[in-house]
């Protein structure tokens, strides 16, 4: 009936069923091989999700395949990649290994990749060596201030700082003729870097281990921008494309980045470019005389990498909605891997196919349908830079925007077992904590999850007091299609660290060949207790954001956030600002009438739940609680910046939380003089916050007011 | 109740009540002085809006203004723009009136605005006269083969072919100084010319008489592209503004284009080229020399135009829906004329007064309150380039976008009262055939509108047999922004001529200072039935749109656009596009999924409407059919066109009625070589269009397929 609510038996049902042995059993399956995108094995998991979900007992309404023909970037199987050290005389001195040690017996065979960066262009640049640091722009001009002359070196870099295309970007920008990446203990493995400190003895990072990656600069199939890549699109001519790393770029292993590294001569370099390989770390150019090589050797970077077309499948899924079909709530994961990819993406999608199970048996045997249609999704080739899921966006954009209420993430669903995380817009924290108050916290039978959470993770916010800390959207998995490019409310929901005991990037063995079941099963979650609330909360949120009445979005929570975007405005540029002419007045404006909007839709919601609502009243609320944050784009914003279109989370980098496009419109402009195109450019990126917040109002404001 | 349809009763009662007197008396006011975008009598006109619409007895709901500060361009009142004939002595030979000739005492007086080309910039360009007929490229190149050399000389070109703008971007191409523009007795007035021939005699354009207008390229405020232009918005920078004619430019009356031209020497022009005048059309340079003046007389055109930021008001009313109040249907007109503007747009003005005083009586009475939201809009600043409307989409982009059913412009309600005429997509087809089949044609009490108008305007449809005739929308009024900017089912209604009685480009006082009510009264709808009958096409099709239950909007109307579209791309693109390696069987899948999809959904709404269908259900349906345009939308389509996003509509000048970005890169590719980045983009074009029908097909398919 159109009154239709959540019903809380069905949800508790639902969360009694999310097993962990199933889970588990899942993830042995979808990390028994190598899959990494567009593979006989990714095609086999393609065949396994279709069977899932089209499985009589316990499948959706519909289940299918979106095929797409995107340009991957692989290594040669004929000529692998090589790094080497190259004698004076031409001899080679030392070889990095051009592929992990065999350490579980995982690690070899035809069908693991050899470490190597996606979209760097072939080349066999040699050159003398510098240390880089992280490869930023200001590293690259600390080596200049040291007076190093960059022109021809090949630049050691560690991950982390900077994006990974990034560090090339800025090498080439100074003359720099190749780049090596590698991870550095000291941001991995918490400093361990010895083999029985390491993977298979703790969760650390093998020496030999390597994290592969797309360098891309953009997300999306890289020739068919805002064009779905079917067959008979049209590509650009690879030549013509943007945003692959300018020069050859190859990760290595810490074990062969020290041997490179501690033998470098010249200044040392600063304490904040210190790591943890055990010798003062030296800026070069070249080696020192007194090390392993003579003085002018120079590194060789041989890479081989070769642009392909293949073919990148997504398995789309639907369950219909019984009310509101059109109304759409999405779930999804990458299914792609670099290697075995046990946590990275399988452990997301372990819980992906349980969390279908569970709700497709209540379907199937009549239990449950849902108010709004849940459509789930496995895209393909995430790796490469979340393209299956952009190129789903560009090829339905307007049915997909129009229609959709949220996207729920779960690519890796546990990072460690300690606490949860989530990220997301606005709008969605609620859902969570409410989901998150409703179930225990793995290994804490009487804590929730969200009194575990705030233990690890808390702010303090001036409309709640100290809730938990929820982080923000950047591009680091498939959500970033939907919430940048199409404006849909999105979260990802995962477990994680406890960053007061390790200071890791991220989990050590990522986007390496260590990265398997027995990893997971020893180090990242025995028992599974964390997958399996991972999969609680996901389908927690789900279900609530599938089943209510009322869509359980909160608005009035964008006020918070808007309140405090234009606080950090006002008191990092507010004098700058005033100085030049721009006077933040009108945005002070509309974040107030913002808020008095949101308010007055609040209370309106509040008063209809006390009686029973008019079917077609409730969708207006609905609509107008879906697309606020559709109001929040505009195309026009960040020309240079493809996808990204939302005016309040575009992660252009800034260090001020605040209204991206006027940061670093600001940041440019704060050492020019009055008058100049920058500050115009400030302006220009006001007036766009401004007009976003005032049509955010306006799409809260009585559908019938002027 | 959620059930709430059309009510033919009512429909009966509001056709009933559209008075022509009351219109009548209504342009009486309207057009009682010249009322020139932001002058105090336009602001007078705001008030009188502001009164009707908020009237105790008669008013709607609600009315308020909209406020902009946009750039206009306006001629010195100091120093008069002046076109003169100059000797080689420097003496001042003959110039061109500054004013019109004053025949019925209206055309005198400091309201009156003197004849200008609004954007024109200053300059006091002199050189010799060349005649350059229409002004376009073509023209132009003409000229060059004809060995003509144009650098430094003043063109002379009619009014036609090609937009006003266009004449000055060609000529300054060719190294043109200044152009003139006049309009031809030819092309205004089946040829005649004498005073005794010519209004205040016929509805004929007096010598004297120039046409005013926006020269201008693009629409909207040209300071603030994409932004709504409020005080505090950023802006442009005037110089660093596009879109402005290059050079000088300034409009004459045919009297004094006749002096100019009949005087010319060189070659005699063209056939195609030769007018009214009652000379032999030469092309120049310069005077002949047993002419009026002396062989190397020059002329002189001085523009003393200046760019001036001005408030401009919208008057926005509602009506608020008693079932969906969320759903708009919006129907406007601008209320800025260039003189007093009784035609255009007063006609439409007035129109739109009697239809909103007659539904807000029946509102006040409490005798019917629409399904549906009714929004009423009086637009400022349209002869400048639809700015009014263009800044409001842009203000409630998202909004908008989201909620309206369909756009329904009418600007000049009456050129001529012979045959009713209609613009629009596909989907407005029907509804206004079903109106104008109810409504009795002027001055014939036993034929409807719709038979009136199939006597003058038919086609042959492969679906319907001969039907009347819709024109498209390019870009004449403000249904612009909505159709092009928004994607909003837009049309645009009013009577016309005879075409085979008229040739003239437009109702021959258009723009002049002679477009004034005793003109409507006498020569253009005597008795003002016409008028009547488009105000009761308006309300008939309005209450349609407004309270059926479902939306009469006919998605299956554009399988047959479509099919024809595709079918000329075969035709005329085919054989060049498989040599360069393209081909259209793509498009002919889409094209043919769209028309499953349409007829389908066409059928399901046929099976629900006989019985009592669910109100979301419904809902469901109605949002598939309202969103179905926004599904052709693409703003990546034509990166240099700014606003236009609509992939079938967007008016790229072809010759071919097909898709129009297809077209226009087919036109430039098919003199290059295969390979050729034209032939590219062709391909680019072709894979645009090709996602824009697939898109529109997913959109009507049932919503919880994939
Ligand atoms: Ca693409
Ligand atoms: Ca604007
Ligand atoms: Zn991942
Ligand atoms: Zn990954
Ligand atoms: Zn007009
Ligand atoms: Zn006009």
């Amino acid at each position: 009936s159109a009154s239709q609510d959540l019903d809380l038996e069905i949800l508790e049902t639902v969360m009694g069923q999310l097993d962990a042995s199933r889970i588990r059993e899942n993830l042995r399956e979808l990390s028994r091989e190598p899959h990494l995108s567009s593979t006989p094995r990714d095609e086999a998991l393609v065949q396994l999700l279709l069977q899932r979900w089209q499985d009589e007992e316990s499948g959706l309404d519909l289940a299918k395949t979106f095929k797409y023909e995107v340009l991957l970037s692989l290594p040669s199987e004929e000529q692998p990649n090589s790094v080497t050290v190259v004698g004076p005389t031409g001899d080679i001195l030392f070889s990095c290994r051009q592929s992990e040690e065999n350490l579980t017996g995982e690690q070899a065979g035809p069908d693991v990749v050899p470490p190597y960066a996606a979209y760097a262009p072939p080349g066999t640049p040699q050159g003398l060596l510098v240390y880089a640091n992280q490869g930023s722009e200001d590293d690259f001009e600390e080596l200049q201030t040291q007076g190093i002359s960059l022109e021809g070196t090949i630049a050691l870099t560690r991950y982390g700082g900077v994006g990974r295309g990034d560090k090339a970007v800025n090498a080439a920008k100074h003359g720099v003729a190749g780049v090596l990446v590698y991870t550095d203990p000291g941001d991995i493995n918490d400093g361990q870097s010895l083999p029985n400190q390491t993977f298979p003895y703790s969760w650390g990072l093998p020496p030999s281990g390597v994290e592969r990656g797309s360098y891309f600069q953009y997300f999306g199939d890289p020739l068919t921008p805002y064009l779905p890549a079917n067959p008979s699109s049209f590509r650009l001519d690879p030549a013509n494309a943007t945003g692959f790393p300018p020069i050859p770029t190859q990760p290595i292993g810490f074990e062969d980045a020290k041997v490179l590294l501690c033998n470098l001569q010249g200044n040392s370099a600063p304490a904040t470019w210190q790591g943890a390989l055990g010798c003062e770390y030296r800026l070069g150019p070249g080696f020192r005389s007194d090390g392993d090589f003579p003085a002018d050797s120079q590194v060789n970077v041989s890479v081989y990498n070769r642009l392909e077309l293949r073919n990148a499948s997504n398995v789309v899924g639907i369950i219909r909605g019984a009310v509101e079909p059109d109304r759409y709530v999405f779930y999804g994961n990458h299914r792609d891997s670099w290697v075995h990819g046990a946590v990275d993406p399988s452990s997301g999608t372990a819980v992906l196919l349980e969390v279908t199970r569970a709700l497709g048996t209540l379907l199937k045997k009549g239990t449950w349908r849902p108010r709004r249609s849940v459509i789930f999704g496995s895209w393909g080739a995430e790796e490469f830079g979340l393209i299956g899921s952009t190129e789903f966006t560009e090829e339905l954009f307007s049915k997909l925007q129009e229609r959709t209420v949220a996207y729920i993430n779960v690519d890796i669903s546990v990072f460690a077992n300690v606490s949860f995380r989530g990220q997301g817009t606005p709008p969605v924290q609620s859902v969570i904590f409410t989901a998150a108050k409703q179930i225990s916290a793995p290994g804490h039978s009487n804590l929730s999850i969200y009194d575990n959470w705030i233990r690890y993770y808390n702010r303090s916010s001036p409309v709640y007091g100290v809730i938990p800390r929820m982080g923000t959207l950047a591009a680091g998995s498939d959500y970033a299609p939907f919430i940048h490019f199409l404006g849909i409310s999105s979260m990802d929901l995962a477990y994680t660290y406890d960053r007061s005991k390790t200071s890791a990037r991220i989990y050590p063995t990522y986007h390496t060949a260590f990265d398997t079941f027995g990893y997971v099963e020893n180090f990242v979650d025995p028992g599974f207790s964390s997958h399996q609330a991972v999969a609680r909360m996901v389908g927690n949120v789900l279900l609530r954001l599938s089943d209510s009445l009322f869509l359980p979005l909160n608005i009035t929570d964008y006020s918070e956030t808007l309140h405090s975007f234009l606080q950090a405005a006002q008191e990092d540029f507010g004098d700058l600002l005033q100085q030049n002419g721009i006077s933040l007045e009108p945005l002070v404006t509309a974040v107030d009438k913002f808020q008095g909007a949101a308010a007055d839709l609040d209370e309106q919601i509040s008063e209809l739940q006390k009686g029973t609502p008019d079917p077609l009243q409730v969708r207006m609320i609905n609509d107008q609680l879906m697309l606020l944050e559709r109001s929040f784009l505009n195309p026009q914003a960040f020309p240079e910046e493809r996808y990204y279109s939302h005016v309040l989370w575009a992660p252009l980098t800034s260090s001020i939380t605040t209204f991206p496009g006027l940061a670093i419109a600001y940041s440019t402009a704060m050492n020019t003089d009055p008058g100049s195109a920058a500050w115009a450019e400030v302006q220009r990126q006001l007036s766009i916050v401004v007009a976003a917040v005032e049509a955010a109002a306006a799409t809260l404001r009585p559908v019938a007011d002027l």
